[in-house]
């Protein structure tokens, strides 16, 4: 519920079965809050940005549906939102057909184009004279299923009851222990406070395209013990040599370490965008490094503040 | 031609009429070699690793059809093959219909799901009120359009023609001077020689999680004045924390600054998986930092032999 | 003339006549206050940490008296003192002899041992069959050549008049432009103001011998673009591995880089002695480095601020 | 013996009964050698270079007598000279006094002017009314006392018998386990074999005073896992901002790790002297950090040729 009792808003990609609804179904109270399936990513995020959602639920790693370049690039350089949570969901799918088909029945295989080579071995060790054919969603493929198109869809089992179908096979997937990372966002806000086992998400934007400005970065965060989770160059569109750095690492910016190293970011880079500190989905409490906590950038600045003033 | 006078096979992300065919006739003597268009990137490069095709041609970043993560992945992991030549082409779409169809009879608008937004603000400023629909590839809702199941196809220009189809707007593209990268792909072989203007592709893989592994990798290159074009990091599949970094890099393996920062990283990665050196598409000459040539390699080398025997 | 109109009293390694004596004439004031020639460094000290001196003057680098290594050790790890100033002196020769003595009448020169090195060529030019004495300082040659007890002494020009004593040769040194280091000293204090051309001085106590320590420390510097003028390793004498370094480096402890240089030192070092801000004899202005000025560090932490707060 | 039966010949900072010699005689088959006492250290460098003698040895750190900066200085600018080994000797004077002399009676105390700092402490609490008086080499102030000029004498015990002298007291010294360290010295020549327990002796020079330049310089050495033991930054006297650095660092110029080390500061520094490599006098075995062990440099050379052959 929000502030004036009407339910929260959820918007994220669509059609509803797509496995992005099934991680936003992991957070607290999101099954009873109001659900806007849309169609693409960018549709999701001008949702939130327009105030028609609360609460925005999308992809940005390793996804099965929707494309992670796009929500890099509408969080990197889009109208600004906050990432205010995580969720990792494992990467597995089902196969769906109408109640009564078989293996040997099934032509065409139809998903997502990202969730196909996911599954290729799956495929040719079992259905290997089924075709492929792609739908916006996996969700969507299932519903072609169900509509006669084709024969099977792979998707998560949980679509399987929306759209009257059967699983046929479960668990499919190519790579062992795969996850989808999703982010859940507001509008800016107030980071949600620091547990311990944060994550923190920033954009660097390098102004001119100069040999050592990546190490120029990476520097920052290692003086100050900071260990990244991912990093990704983009360019920015903005011309020739002009990059931006998508940049995860451990820590909160309520950290006195994050804190020094986004201040040193902010004054190398051509510009930093903040995208949001909050809990990891691993729950993995990073090991702070000897003279990085704190209490040990307090005890530093008392001790300048004594040889400023003379008295040591 | 090849040797035993059998047309050079090119296979390419398909169906005709795409980008990557666009791309690939840019390669001298493409337009007379046997053409191979298959369904996704994986089939492209199976149907090289199987021999059945001399070259294959894929989308690297950016792309507008097929999976940038997929491609990256696929030359990371998969059975190894060598990347030879780049290409660009600017992103830049047209709007396909059925001769006789006017802006105002459209309702509906196909394309690959990776050409919406980067199309979106054309679209709603044009067609506000179309509805947009996925298809596999820009060439095959071009061919949905031809079908008579949608009204437009956000597709290439060069497309129109194979499918009976009118151009009713061009150069859509939300995004200025955005282009696309294509990489053209051998077996494993030697690379091509040397022009100047070189860029080099590298996997690099870390065995574990430790903070300023990346920061390692990257003291590789500065040492020795290279500078990188891209960098991206993925997690290998093999469990938390085992990550790869894609890397891009100015010069070429036969470079003697190039050559110490590769062994350099073989020695202190788990692994190293190299890609290719091959020359650049926008024919860039990098700047040589002080003491990096060749020449200074060579006067360092003699020097040590000199110290190591006593007569300097 | 100090608070209670006691005239300002000056510690220096004596005797009168040395180069350390024409060293602290330079100071505005010196010439009328109260001298304290003493016979070595740790004296010198020792009068100023006892309060029988308000100001004490000692060779720092590449002295022709006193002990360089002893000044360091002193003051990185002595009762503490401050270097509130330097000063830079030429080092230039004179060979003084009693009134009548000649070029051919010179059977022994003495000397300071570090002044011997320092004219070598020169005597061997000049003087070739003389033999070199020792002195414990040049002053004491001086007054050893006035005894009868040698024929000539190399001191400072300004020596001759205080023995009586002839200048026979002048600016006698093997090496051009080079200069002796002085630094003036006082208890600790707060630090005179940042003039714009400051230097700083510290020594940083390694607890570990690990590989990368120092690293790790010029790093703190070059993360902020602060340039270090002096570095000098001593073991500390407390063990194998344990180490210190003396570093003398651009800037003013009023500076924010050099306060967050500081504050990150503090922070991995064992312990950090800070030993003082202070004007540069030689008034170089230091080339500020793209985003270190004061007011990037005052902007970068407004911008902090707003997004602790969500207020960007 | 040297090869023409002629014995070998021996420099060193003389007169006999110096800590020089005592260091010159813990080498093999020293004690039958000619020995060449000199005045200063420029002239013991000096008789090896116009080939007087075949070896010389001078202390570099921490030294008792002679003038450390000199040793460095000559080696780094003068005509060039090997290390070919070092020697550690505990820093430990004795009181010499002519026999029948009592601690009561001690109005006067010679030694070196470095040796004076190091025994302060002692000789406060035990002659705490006696004068100090400087002498050319702590022997010379043996010599004095003998001659009855002095009272007692700062030298090594070794030094009584030589002079017909008491030793009074002895084991004295202000700081535990300090150690002076001499090295050994030949003309230009092929280093001797590795031990696995050596040390290498280079001079950096920097031809202009850039931030960073130091940061380079030992980037050189970390990337290759080499740590440090002595970094020492002199003036080269060519004018203001023309740097030289002293450094010694683990390892042997035959291991390849060295090798490319030193390759690399050649190509980044104005100028590079190799001093030498030798066994180091305290046997401690390094770690040799993973990836730089010569197999690995090896095992990387090889994989190069075969990417660069297309043979992977």
């Amino acid at each position: 519920m929000t502030a004036d009792d009407r339910p929260e808003r959820y918007a994220y990609l669509g059609p509803r079965g797509t496995f992005t609804e099934a991680a936003l179904l992991t957070l607290p109270g999101a099954a009873e809050a109001e659900h806007l399936p849309l169609a693409t990513v960018p549709a999701v995020l001008d949702a939130l940005r327009r105030e028609e959602a609360d609460t925005a639920v999308v992809a940005l790693e390793n996804s099965v549906e929707g494309s992670v370049p796009t929500t890099l690039d509408e969080l990197a350089t889009g109208e600004p939102l906050n990432i205010v949570g995580e969720i990792h969901l494992p990467v597995s799918f089902a196969l769906l057909v109408r109640p009564g088909t078989g293996l040997a029945d099934i032509k065409t295989v139809a998903s997502h184009p990202i969730a196909q080579p996911q599954c290729r071995r799956w495929l040719l060790d079992n259905v290997p004279d089924a075709e492929w054919r792609a739908a916006t969603s996996n969700a969507e493929a299932a519903q072609h299923v169900a509509d006669g198109h084709y024969d099977a869809a792979l998707a998560g089992s949980f679509a399987a009851s929306r759209y009257g179908l059967s699983v046929l096979a479960e668990d499919i997937h190519d790579v062992a222990d795969a996850v989808t990372r999703f982010v859940v966002l507001h509008r800016p806000c107030p980071p949600p406070a620091p547990t311990g086992m944060d994550k923190t998400t920033i954009v660097a934007f390098i102004g001119e395209d100069h040999p050592g400005a990546l190490l120029e970065i990476l520097t920052e965060f290692s003086v100050r013990g900071i260990n990244l989770t991912l990093i990704q160059s983009r360019p920015t569109g903005a011309g020739l040599g002009s990059y931006l750095f998508w940049l995860d690492f451990e820590g909160h910016v309520a950290d006195a370490r994050v804190a020094e190293a986004l201040m040193g970011l902010r004054r190398v880079c051509a510009d930093v965008r903040f995208v949001g500190s909050y809990p990891r989905a691993d729950q993995v409490r990073p090991a702070i490094r000897r003279g990085t906590h704190d209490k040990d950038f307090t005890e530093a600045a008392t001790w300048l503040t004594s040889i400023r003033t003379g008295r040591p």
